[in-house]
């Protein structure tokens, strides 16, 4: 019976019963985290020969480079294969970076501010206002970084297929301050989805009237599918803004955290030729090189980007029934009391639930009483604060299926009792 | 005889005999390099061991943090001990980074600008001016990164011991805009000399106008001694700034680089626990985590700082010959003729050559005409501009000692031929 269609007594009475299975499940002391999106340690064992054989006392690439010294600022060239086919760019339009791609996110917007990017009439942090408009629900550590930097956050809505457009590109053309935009194109974090080629494409052909504005293209999940059979396909954003004619407004960055290692892995920035020269130049002064034995390391051990494809079959192999627990947890256990609304992606590293209006942050702390920690709710907003107190990022990689079961177990108690507590 | 003392004919006579020297060795087509402080692939062989079979499946750091996932901010314990002995701090005044102190360099400088360091009113970047102190002959990548950062900079002449230190104090008592100092305190680049306790315990005691100012002690070759009975010895500057009541006031920097791998080492930022507090806080906006399989890797391999020491002996014993060529040519070529200075150090990576007055662009440029690159002339000084155009650093580590032999060899002959050209 759907809860809306319950009367008071029912409600009073279910209230009750919640209560107690909430109870129940608070004695048996759960600790688990189902708060971030880390691979689990069998996804990490997968890349583990990288790590024993593949620098076999050869450290030169294959150009002759002693990868143990000094230099090469953009990246050995097998490294950069590996991604110029993952994401579809030239050679001089990507440099492969150290373990972060957050880093090269922050980075880039650090030189924005201080410096200025190709065509900027004066660097950033000389305008009163940086503003960058923020798609939520979307990446928490992109709106944290903003805030710490400083930078005005402006909350767009997403739709099915990607941001809100008409929003996105009146903000634009109309704010000289607007400075940059956030994006998960595919697979995005938390919501799941991937942008339609008409919104790719939107994207290209924006008429900003800051000229030195920048897309930020965080395409972090860009191999990350789930299933053989259904798999989302995303446009290349730098090819289509070379077609439009606005091949400089793009930064796409990516990283292979949850290809080989969170900890230890290549990241990497794309962008088109102009940009990247001018990026090098500044980057230069900041080091003689990223670390070239890693890059080696992975392009030894994936060979080529058909090898990266194949990996993350076996990731898919190990996450996918972790996905499905979740999907069917809610589907049981939520759909038939008419509460909630959730995604069932089909790549990524998130399922996005929104609970009824007002339970966000009471689900997400009974959760924590109840020894599961989830996403802080209101973390997938701009400064923390989710308008409706209703988005909660589910992240269900790390624990096992069992643990995860459990988990979700008690996440549906914990949206159910937070509905009751409001409205019965 | 002293070419002070030849009259006019017999300079003549000389310059003749000079210039055919020199076009006999433009002949020989020599195609080397004393140009960067690049260690010799000897050097690097030394450390292969730790690309092999360090990380034998075994991923944990000792306190059982998977070092392949995400997080630990500051560094796994183990490699964080192993710069605690090398530099005398404790495990709350040190963060371990990634293969790159400049790169943490950097990055201090621009989250000075953006943000401020501890103690800042406002951040760097709301000044009008930001000066830098810069003790000269110095390290032309500091100077290159405060001229890219639009940071001025103010050139203090070197003294036997360190900065001529009457006026850096001068200068740091009267100007609020004057930020910071570029310092590498141990055989220093290009320089070769060491602090003494004296100068050490003048910079701990400074008394800035800025009270946001920071001594940057870049303590590169802290290690790098060159003999085992002769060996500089540095006071340590955060122990001495705790001492002066200045606790906050320094940065110091060193890495691995010349130890493993220039590539893929360990770079290193140590004070105060309340300045690393500080930035911690900034940093967990711009990465997650440095590579802490790359920290694990080191840890297993030097075990701890005893592991290192032995470790830098085997360096020593490469690279000391060198530096004996080096010393043996200048004394055997130039001092009977009584051009040019230049230093003995006992460790480090450079000779410092200080050519009679405005020689030392020619003399760069005609090394390079017979296919020897030097440093360019003026680049250890800020802007690139060496008033006396004298100095030139000699990096002998990279090219073999017969090659290191021809090197030199040409180096003198062209030091005598610029003297001639001016003076003949």
């Amino acid at each position: 019976m759907l809860y809306s269609e319950m009367n008071k007594e029912q409600l009073a009475a279910e209230k009750e019963k919640v209560t107690a299975l909430y109870g129940d499940f608070k004695k048996k002391g759960l600790n688990l985290t189902m708060a971030r999106g880390i691979p689990a340690p069998e996804q990490l064992d997968l890349s583990i020969n990288m790590l024993l054989h593949c620098l076999d006392g050869e450290c030169k690439s294959r150009e002759g480079i002693d990868c143990r010294s000094y230099g090469v600022l953009d990246g050995i060239a097998e490294a950069k294969e590996i991604f110029m086919d993952m994401l579809n760019v030239g050679s001089d339009e990507v440099i492969v970076g150290g373990n972060s791609s957050l880093q090269m996110m922050y980075d880039t917007i650090m030189r924005a501010l201080q410096l200025g990017v190709l065509g900027s009439e004066k660097p950033w942090c000389r305008y009163e206002h940086v503003k960058f408009l923020c798609p939520s629900p979307g990446y928490d550590r992109h709106f944290a970084m903003c805030e710490a930097l400083g930078i005005e956050m402006i909350t767009v809505p997403y739709m099915q297929d990607g941001p809100d457009m008409d929003m996105v590109e009146k903000y634009v053309s109309e704010d000289e301050e607007i400075k940059g935009i956030w994006c998960v194109p595919m697979y995005s974090n938390p919501t799941g989805i991937t942008y339609s080629d008409e919104v790719v494409r939107r994207f290209a052909n924006l008429k900003p009237k800051a000229k030195d504005f920048r897309i930020f293209w965080d395409n972090a999940y860009c191999v990350h599918h789930l299933y053989d059979d259904k798999q989302d396909k995303l446009l290349n954003i730098i090819e289509e803004c070379k077609k439009a004619g606005n091949p400089n407004m793009v930064f796409e960055f990516s990283s292979t955290s949850k290809i080989s290692f969170p900890g230890g892995g290549l990241a990497v920035i794309c962008a088109s030729k102009e940009n990247i020269d001018f990026i090098k130049k500044q980057m230069a002064f900041q080091t003689i090189g990223f670390d070239k034995l890693n890059q080696l390391r992975h392009a030894k051990y994936f060979s080529n980007f058909e090898g990266v494809e194949k990996h993350m079959k076996a990731h898919a192999a190990i996450i996918r029934p972790k996905f499905e627990v979740v999907e069917y947890m809610l589907e049981k256990e939520l759909a038939p009391l008419g509460i909630g609304e959730w995604t069932n992606p089909k790549g990524g590293y998130f399922v996005s639930f929104n609970a009824p209006e007002g339970c966000a942050k009471r689900i997400v702390s009974l959760a924590k009483e109840a020894g599961v920690v989830m996403t802080n709710a209101g973390a997938t907003y701009p400064y923390g604060k989710d308008p409706l107190d209703s988005n909660i990022r589910i992240a269900p990689t790390f624990p096992s299926v069992d643990d995860l079961r459990k988990a979700m177990e008690l996440f549906c108690i914990c949206v159910r009792l937070a509905y009751l507590e409001k409205n019965a």
